[in-house]
């Protein structure tokens, strides 16, 4: 389905995709670690989904067909859109063929792509779990990833133990992947990004030219919360929205706050699905606090905390004007656009529609930087679409 | 003091700053109730002040001396900064006749003056406390209020109970003040704002005319959580200053996705000290999620969540010069200066050549605005600079 296109068409990469893994992912493993591994139940009611993982039981709110009854979920889906949208964008997003075809009509080149229920892998306690998870997530990846040069697949990074973590980057680096998946915040019980806990994975990232991915909405939490679900009551479909916005925010001011980045001028970070306005603006909050609570600054950086997010971080965005200002305006030159195919927060259905109205009347230059050449910077073993 | 200054002296009103009440304060009230309020002791240390208040404790950093041992609180200051600037500032800043001077030396005009111990009333858990508290505030703030027509003080809310809100508001409204200071969160165990809860208050807001001020860094919290501290470790120092800004964006998303906006479209909401290019990403943020996840939105907006914004919400920030472009490339013209005069964070001894920074070779039309018509336009009844 293509939308009415209100001029030539226009090409864009994505840093931000999505693939689902097929159900029996997991068979080969021995059978005490695959049943440990996450698996999703749809409750009859159709409401909602149970993630089994590791002996957890995680609830997710499903996109709802009955007028009337609807959740506060991520899974909530665009007025108007149909029951079974999303299932059939998965099933063809997930037959390489298909995907090429709904790429080429929307007119998306170049693809991030990230796993589905890899997200959960954040949720397992278990090492031993986790390692051998992502370890056939990543083959599942791997092999997708050589069905187009256009796939960008993300390898999930097993976080329970840093020496594991360093392994798989390594490991999956010498397979072909060119960015590895992390969440916003580390999973349960582990220290957050500053600590010094993962200064070896950065390094490691830093070593390979691995991009870190960080995908929003990706914390790790208690069973007792419903994924996606902060707040209740009025205007909660909005206000859980715009929530997870703020942990890829979170993440990066961490890496660039504990020296990170300064220690790793070679590393680069991209914040997918989460906009990209608020670079400009936490960069410039960083440096008002760095530089007006000084006497308590520890590390000292290099550079002001600007200038690492302005040289190695990179947001993806879909809909939002705003981030286009970003980049000719305020002059943060990795904006990128993403189309988080197939998910309902994504452009998928009326990309034209939407590139058309971010990039008509734009600056040549800014537009082809947002579209393509920030996504070219990050994975230049991706060949440039040939001249049609 | 004024630093050098890089042309002629450009004027600026500003939408944050601070009086600090004096020690005996609440002593006119009775003593069941005096001995409940807010009262500082500082630790023989040095190190940090501890507030008594209902029965609580809360310890804060303090500003410190001594090379090497520094902490990670709010209060952390500029490097090679003196111990003693804080006390002066907050010394002279109290005295009226001497405040004006400062003002008059930086190029600051009119200001929206927030409390100080102020903030603590918010942790109170008795209403008859905070009611008779934020009487005896309100009314050291109209005094000093009373002292120039450039002042505009915030009147404390008492949010216990929401018919003692209402009747405070229209109390204080009715004695003169022009805006109500309000924390970025409800006290402890009180529903957030997007609750009903708060409809009446919302409503006298809009009924007197009254702005509504949320200060950023008032979140109410439990008194074993030291104030302002939410990381520690490696960057700390940024990380706490950094998380200082979400609050006043969560509580405008909550505002506007509740429909208290579109309910009240006279009432005008200002955030304090946040920074403002958070202004039009987050009105993008609520944009995509309000359509994306439309099935799922209550209660439907008359107009898109951003518009609400564009129109009824204003921010003040200091030093960032993404805010500038917030109002000129992104078009949201509610973007204010603030001194957040005597803070460290703000812009005391260096406020000419901060606004030399941000404006030298802005378009005098955005420059005005957001220097002096925002300002005005939330509080027209302050008088114009006389030209001089």
């Amino acid at each position: 389905m293509v939308a009415a296109v209100h001029g030539d068409k226009i090409w864009a990469n994505s840093g931000d995709s999505h693939v689902m893994e097929p159900p029996d992912l997991f068979d080969s493993l021995p059978d005490d670690i695959k049943e440990l591994m996450p698996r999703s139940v749809k409750d009859p009611s159709g409401d909602f989904e149970t993630i089994f993982i590791d002996g957890q039981e995680f609830r997710r709110d499903l996109p709802k067909a009955k007028p009337g009854k609807t959740g506060l979920g991520l899974n909530a889906r665009p007025a108007g859109s149909s029951e079974d949208d999303f299932i059939i964008r998965v099933i063809e997003g997930n037959d390489a063929t298909k995907r090429l075809q709904d790429l080429d009509d929307e007119g998306v080149w170049g693809e991030v792509i990230y796993p589905s229920l890899g997200i959960w892998t954040f949720n397992i306690r278990t090492p031993k779990v986790v390692k051998e998870g992502a370890r056939v997530l990543n083959e599942f990846a791997l092999d997708f990833q050589m069905r187009s040069p256009r796939f960008v697949c993300t390898a999930s990074i097993p976080l329970l133990d840093v020496d594991d973590a360093v392994a798989e980057i390594k490991r999956s680096s010498a397979a072909g992947f060119a960015c590895g998946f992390l969440p916003t915040r580390p999973p349960m019980g582990r220290p957050i990004w500053n600590d010094e806990e993962w200064d070896p994975m950065w390094a490691a990232f830093a070593e390979t030219g691995m991009v870190i991915g960080f995908h929003i909405g990706t914390e790790p939490h208690d069973p007792t919360e419903r994924t996606g679900v902060h707040y209740r009551g009025r205007g909660g479909a909005v206000l859980n929205y715009v929530e997870t916005t703020y942990g890829g925010q979170k993440a990066v001011t961490q890496l660039i706050a504990c020296g990170a980045l300064d220690r790793h001028p070679e590393l680069k970070v991209l914040v997918s699905e989460g906009g990209a306005t608020w670079g400009p603006f936490i960069a410039d909050r960083m440096d008002e606090g760095y530089r007006q609570h000084g006497a308590a600054v520890r590390p000292m950086l290099a550079k002001p905390p600007s200038q690492y997010l302005y040289d190695q971080v990179y947001a993806s965005f879909q809909h939002d004007a705003s981030a286009v200002a970003a980049n000719w305006a305020m002059g943060w030159k990795n904006v990128m656009w993403g189309s988080d195919y197939p998910h309902f927060e994504g452009t998928f259905g009326h990309t034209q529609k939407t590139l058309h109205e971010l990039f008509d009347g734009v600056d040549d230059d800014v537009s082809h930087r947002i579209r393509i050449g920030a996504f070219e910077e990050l994975f230049p073993h991706v060949p440039a679409r040939p001249a049609s």
